[in-house]
């Protein structure tokens, strides 16, 4: 039996007498206890707040990225203590595929994204500038910064490694302190994971604590810097969310909700909407027991297809083979406990009054490998509900298991209407190969459900499945489903930022973001700003270049080259015509070309390559005889890899009565060291 | 005297003989009445869901931000009503200013905000595609739908036109209905707004209702597609909260908040920021006698400058008179109402006893045109605090009058630690020159806070103020402040929408947003796409052009041409030491300039200027020899002008291969009508 221990203040903590006991979902017997042990939350708090926040905070977003990539690269090598565990919580291997490689996949996402899409910094932008003055000496910028306090992380008892893994990225990510609190029923799995987490050494002291059993007075003591974030059932998050807000710390919740799959009116059957439709349906009902929050529990398809529905996943359910989740052929495995199970089949009965069973019978189906009763098992049940405007329990009472409903609709708004009866869900999906669809559904059901799942004969090859959350997508749900969010990337970390509107000049600005802004200090480079390596550049360097004048012949030379003989460079009447030219002008792109003449220094440097450009806009054509003249800052540096790191300029063009002709970011990379010789 | 109405299922109801008495704050007597009549919740939030919601949602962002745009053209010729009526409220006509064309301002803003930055079209997006497969063929964007329910809109009595204006023409501009419940106090002047705004006839039936009064059983009434917007104190705010996260409804709440301001150590007496720091304590202990959620409640500045910052602004307050806001040379009107001052002396009564009180006698002052005691008048008060750490009320009393108390601090982080004794506010500022100062503040203070101002001698000119929320930047705050968030432009009219992460195929995904993605069809238009008007160009539309070599002359001819000859064009042995090169490549402008050749049609036509490009990334590069083709597709449309609107085109460059060498989304003003002739 294993014996599991709280990690807190940076001590493993055995259990204690009042231990609660944790069964095998396949045999019913004994096979962990945690919990039972008093601790001081007051301290457990300080430790995260007081040394893990710090330790974080100290580095920057790129760092504690690196550290993410580190971490999921040391779990996937050591994945294989968590698979060994699987099996005792009812789970198959392809069931613990989505909990344990599918919380590694998404720790590596959180470090791709963080390394790409948040600052080599510790100050992330939220949004571009807002010009809030007409000469533009003040200036505004949202910025987002982490929370002084900890993220208290209460998960589901399905996924006890995804569950734990898509809270820790993010917090970790933003620089914020977490302590884990999994469900005690799989605890033996998250428990194995924090111990991989900690041995790994990658994450700073303070950075993780482990919480098993009570939370004591833990969620009295949180403030206004806190986060709690929590999965698991709406009863449970009723009455956390009100006993948090007292103390004033963010609460979001992902709820089990009542997520509709919509077969489209185009989906007849035959089609390949219709058996992709059939086999997501199949698979969201058997998948891990159906015990997921994203599960598909109304299936919501056109009357004339029901029938068809119906047989068609009747006939795939009668394949799935149910027991141990390492017998052979077992392609379902148990419940999580036969608590769970009465739970389930108490709600099957509420759902019965409204719906008939048209597969699975709990009290009568092969079990593989194992006692039927002594574990969790039940075999997968479809109902079918004829009146769904009638019904309420088919729409409100959500069987945390294999079960789903069979609802027939008359009309899209219909389906619409239906889709949207589970007052709030963390995902509905639509199976169709037309947009207008498509369209129509996401208007008319997007304030409902958090995430709408499109799939048909272009997608089916990739997509991703109905019911999995991808750490790039925002998971959560409005009513019924929390109203929280999790996941989607860089939103995900900002749950644990706090947004700040900072107003100042341009200097003050750039001082705090480190990205350079018109009118802040234009630096005077010791040389060309080419010939400076990457930790040579300094943000604000201003390369001022010589001037230029662009003649007529230029015009015609470059139109002859290039084929570009739109009449506004060679037509003065038809020019003059155009609302925006006062008569033939300058291509564009000759504008660039002459620009970046002006400013390349030619020879080898440190300076490889122009990788890319952003946000160029021609503010003002410029005509025959024209003088240009360019202005060059160092924006912005990044370091992208070992040799060398990206440095973007703004650039903008000038004519010779200093008016600005055009502007831009340029990107390029640029070495660290300078090349040899 | 004014019976102030209710404007509910579009009926104006008279206030019932239980209409509660309104005073006005000069002369303290009975001005108006309001309420006292029973209403049907029930039936209002129904008119509001089922008559405004669909109405609103009838017409996109643009149609919305235009009718906005028309509403703020409205009230600002019919503004006068409103000044009318504003020293009732014992604001001077300055004061009055922020309320009234603050408000309207605000409106402005939305409503250019909506046509720049939201699309013209239902559903707005969220960040940019997720590229959630390898092939492209199952991607995710995450979109914005309005929600289904009603804005709640529930108003502090201090600024009663801004403070419903600020959070109306967000929710309208999001598409969702408003119920507003201002203030009973001021709630004559809300009900003149409203007046006007139903007056115009600019907005859709069933958008805009007003509640005078108690608001009945409204609030145990709402759910998770409803918000309510609170503005006040944080014991109200509290009450409210538990009960609206009963029925699920969203609750953003601004409270009053232990505002600070900070004197930099590098401003010292003398410098321009001393004298910046004085001037705006000044302002903002007498602005609205001191009742913003946003005046500086607590200075913070350098111990060795305490003396010279009590003297300069006890010489300023010293200025300030006091008196009927429409009285010749008043400054200073009064606050609202006679238990407004009760309150706010015995809030200073509290904070007297850390601090000493060295400036504003409020039993000895000059009120110039009326009795100081019957109207709810008070003198500017200064308080000093010496012993910051130990104090508690000085950080924590909110005293909501022409009240502030002056805190020395001995260094930088002790400045920071006191700025954050607050537990959260809506604003602190800072007055520095020094960018450091300003980074550190950000770095320390950010999470504490919803906005940071800094000001020196660059932004004085053009500064906006510490206390005015401006609808670019997001308005609300951590903690004591209420965790809530408006304004911050599109971010404000979010929190009336629902994100939705929505996955599927390209071309489903661009049919419901209606922006081309890469993997949709690409259509053939009728011809070439230069020679079709905004109208018939069809998003989706392509064009595939011809090849054309890229021969080591046009590289020479090009450099030559440009002056562009950095070596990775120019030396084939340098550029072949080059990370990014094999040999001598092709100038990056010489293939965006080649790529307009090969797609550019040159006569006269519907295209009228090509106005900008973005996100050009040269993705591999060309070598003297490759043939390039382009792809050229229509990807999304806005109307912009009367005459012509914008048309983005995605632009892809391809090699001999196939392979991508550079791709970027160009910029295009097209006309409605093909040119005459």
């Amino acid at each position: 039996m294993l014996d599991l221990e709280s990690y807190l203040e940076g001590r493993w903590i055995a259990p204690g007498t009042q231990a609660r006991e944790i069964r095998s979902a396949v045999t019913g017997r004994q096979v962990a206890r945690a919990g039972g042990v008093s601790w001081d939350a007051g301290a457990v708090l300080a430790y995260a707040r007081d040394v893990g926040g710090p330790a974080l905070r100290a580095i920057n977003f790129h760092q504690r990225a690196k550290m993410l990539k580190a971490l999921a690269q040391y779990l996937d090598a050591e994945k294989e203590a968590l698979y060994a565990l699987n099996p005792m919580t009812g789970a198959t291997r392809k069931d613990g595929w989505i909990d344990i490689d599918g919380g590694i996949g998404t720790v590596f996402v959180f470090a791709s994204k963080g390394r790409r899409e948040m600052p080599e910094g510790d100050v992330y932008l939220d949004g571009g500038t807002e010009q809030l003055s007409r000469e533009g000496t003040f200036l505004g910028q949202h910025v987002a910064v982490p929370l002084r306090g900890v993220a208290v992380q209460i998960n589901a008892f399905n996924f006890p490694v995804w569950g734990m893994l898509e809270k820790l990225a993010p917090a970790i990510l933003a620089g914020v302190p977490c302590l884990v609190k999994p469900a005690t029923s799989t605890a033996y799995l998250a428990e194995a994971a924090v111990r991989l987490i900690l041995k790994s050494g990658i994450l700073p002291e303070g950075s993780v604590q482990l919480i098993l059993g009570g939370t004591g007075d833990l969620l009295d003591r949180l403030g206004p810097q806190d986060v709690v974030s929590f999965t698991g059932s709406a009863e449970t998050a009723l009455g956390l969310r009100a006993q948090v807000a007292l103390g004033g710390a963010r609460f979001i919740a992902e709820q089990d909700s009542l997520n509709a799959s919509v077969l489209g009116p185009d989906a007849v059957p035959g089609s390949p909407e219709f058996d992709l439709f059939v086999k997501e349906a199949a698979r969201e009902i058997t998948t891990k027991a159906g015990q997921k929050c994203t599960a598909i529990r109304r299936l919501i398809v056109p009357e004339n297809a029901a029938e068809a529905v119906g047989d068609a996943l009747t006939a795939k359910l009668s394949k799935v083979r149910i027991g141990a989740p390492e017998a052979e052929g077992v392609t379902m495995g148990a419940l999580v406990s036969t608590a769970q199970r009465a739970d389930v089949l108490d709600k099957v009965a509420l759902i019965a009054r409204e719906a008939t069973r048209i597969a699975g019978d709990p009290e009568a189906f092969d079990c593989t490998g194992a006692d039927a009763q002594a574990g969790a098992f039940l075999p997968p049940m479809l109902y079918r509900c004829d009146d769904p405007d009638a019904a309420t329990h088919v729409h409100s009472v959500e069987a945390f298991g294999p079960v789903s409903t069979l609802i027939p609709y008359r009309d899209l708004p219909h389906a619409c209407a239906l889709a949207n009866r589970g007052a709030g869900s963390l995902v509905a999906s639509l199976f169709t190969h037309d947009p207008a669809v498509a369209r129509d559904v996401v208007l008319e059901c997007g304030a409902w459900h958090g995430r709408i799942y499109i799939n048909n004969r272009d997608s089916a090859g990739e997509a991703t499945g109905h019911g999995s959350p991808l750490p790039h997508m925002t998971h959560g749900g409005p009513g019924r489903a929390g109203g929280g969010e999790e996941l989607g990337g860089v939103r995900g970390v900002l749950h644990y930022m706090q947004r700040v509107a900072v107003q100042g000049s341009p200097e003050i600005l750039t001082g705090i973001t480190r990205q350079w802004l018109p009118g802040a200090v234009e630096k005077t480079p010791p040389r060309h700003p080419f010939r400076l390596s990457f930790h040579e550049i300094d943000v604000g360097h201003t390369l001022w270049t010589g001037s230029r004048e662009v003649t007529l012949e230029d015009i015609e030379t470059f139109a002859q080259f290039t084929g570009d003989t739109f009449y506004a460079h060679m037509d003065e009447d038809a020019a003059r015509a155009n609302p925006f030219f006062p008569g033939r002008v300058a291509h564009g792109y000759l504008l660039l070309s002459f620009a970046a003449g002006l400013f390349v220094q030619p020879d080898p440097g440190p300076v490889l390559a122009n990788t890319g450009l952003n946000s160029l806009s021609f503010q003002q054509p410029v005509s025959p005889g024209d003088t240009l003249r360019v202005r060059l800052v160092a924006r912005r540096k990044t370091r992208r890899t070992e040799e060398y790191g990206e440095v973007r300029w703004q650039v903008t063009l000038y004519d010779q009565e200093n008016a600005q002709v055009a502007e831009y970011e340029l990107l390029t990379m640029v070495a660290y060291e300078h090349p040899e010789g």
